[in-house]
């Protein structure tokens, strides 16, 4: 998927909402437990009623390892139950040495048609570029993350001038341009997002830490969005969980809606 | 496993090495294509040659991913044919925010019964304590890899003390004791060990990069030892495939009773 047809979705649908699909067997609604996969049950389920309001679904991958080979079959069932309008995430946090990151990149780009995957830098340029090889295919880089233990290493200072998180982008955006490369930066550190625009003006940035996390949507769209929106706004938890009853779908649908009203303002406001 | 556990092995094989079972569809001999499954069959035959001259085996996770949800099968039957008294290192370079942890925690140490995950440091404390709650289990942290992209972040002068590898090391020796920590360090950087045996006496090294690679074991065995031997060198190419015939897995025993024996005389040597 290419950066501008993710642009054209964004526009059509007044959203730049992403729906993380971290489907945990144990969360699933009683009533879908009979189902033969109850996981791809609940996704398709989740992905119908969200489907108006969003543009991306980002699987993370742990939660369907944790379920063994079943669990991933049902992540390919996923993935191939998502329209090829939409953006597909496999959140994976890979990177490994150049052999073996192709293999990760086969795995998520060929086996399981996602169109991006999210990559950990802390191995270098050899464990990313492996990835960057496969057209209108993405990297979403990790470079600070929405969690508490960003704290430990990503804002580490280098110099004065600039933290791990910062070499990370400025040195990662010369191995492919923002076309094929995009940044992890979590919503929880609104108040970075102007300065990463400095760095980065063009590249779309992924946004987890919205919902349940508590980042501030307002403020990360006021500070990150660019000529093409430039942001991807994951909610997971808060969406798929928004109701445990049979009106589970219908209490996503209600949710991602709101964001979906609240970022056609956004865009209206910001957008370049 | 217990550390003690792993040590014994050591003594008992006069080895300190791990195989590393990365294997692609590919590179295994003909006359194994027409098994039922081929990936497992291969392994199997691997193990089976080399038991005698290892203490540990390490499949990395990208060569089965590759394959879908029959390469996470052949990858969980596998682990299961390993026999306990070996160490069983799932290469998988995980590490996402607390509760998405916690679920690759429970797919590698429960489903798939490995006694070691090597987890990526960059999303910090909370991304690294869920794996640590699960008894005589392991993390391995990525502390220095073998590969050339290292140079990008790992080694990032903090001070003019302190590299990053460094302090992810002495931040992250507080989070688990030399009972259930090891860290990644490449045989590349044979030069780096005696610096990191101050800051880490204790602690087991996970050593990749010798054989096709080229570290060089002599070196590394000579800093790296400590009083529990304290190291597990990884060789996966150089052993796996040191023939593509039909005499795979006697080259595989050559090879790896080459290196046992080449270990053998360090630990003479070396051990304190």
């Amino acid at each position: 998927m290419t950066k501008e047809e993710i642009f054209n979705q964004i526009k059509q649908k007044q959203s730049y909402l992403c729906v993380g699909l971290d489907t945990v067997l144990q969360k699933i609604p009683r009533h879908l437990h009979s189902e033969k996969d109850p996981v791809f049950e609940f996704n398709k389920q989740i992905i119908d009623a969200t489907a108006d309001f969003c543009v991306a679904y980002k699987p993370n991958t742990a939660f369907y390892e944790a379920l063994g080979s079943k669990g991933w079959e049902s992540l390919q069932k996923t993935l191939e139950y998502i329209p090829d309008t939409f953006f597909k995430i496999a959140d994976a946090k890979r990177g490994d040495i150049g052999n073996t990151s192709q293999l990760y990149a086969r795995a998520f780009f060929e086996q399981m048609q996602a169109d991006a995957i999210t990559v950990a830098p802390y191995m270098g340029k050899d464990s990313v570029t492996p990835f960057l090889g496969f057209p209108d295919k993405w990297v979403i880089l990790l470079a600070l993350t929405s969690n508490p233990g960003s704290a430990d290493f990503q804002t580490t200072a280098l110099t004065s001038e600039e933290m791990l998180f910062e070499k990370v982008i400025s040195v990662s955006s010369k191995w492919a341009d923002a076309s094929q490369l995009m940044y992890v930066v979590g919503a929880t550190k609104a108040e970075q997002f102007k300065h990463i625009r400095k760095l980065i003006p063009e590249h779309f940035l992924l946004v987890p830490g919205v919902g349940t996390q508590g980042g501030d949507l307002a403020l990360l769209s006021q500070f990150g969005m660019n000529k093409y929106c430039g942001l991807l706004v994951n909610a997971s938890r808060s969406v798929i969980y928004a109701s445990n009853g049979k009106d589970f779908a219908v209490q996503a649908a209600n949710e991602t809606k709101r964001m979906q009203e609240e970022m056609a303002k956004y865009l209206e406001k910001y957008l370049v």
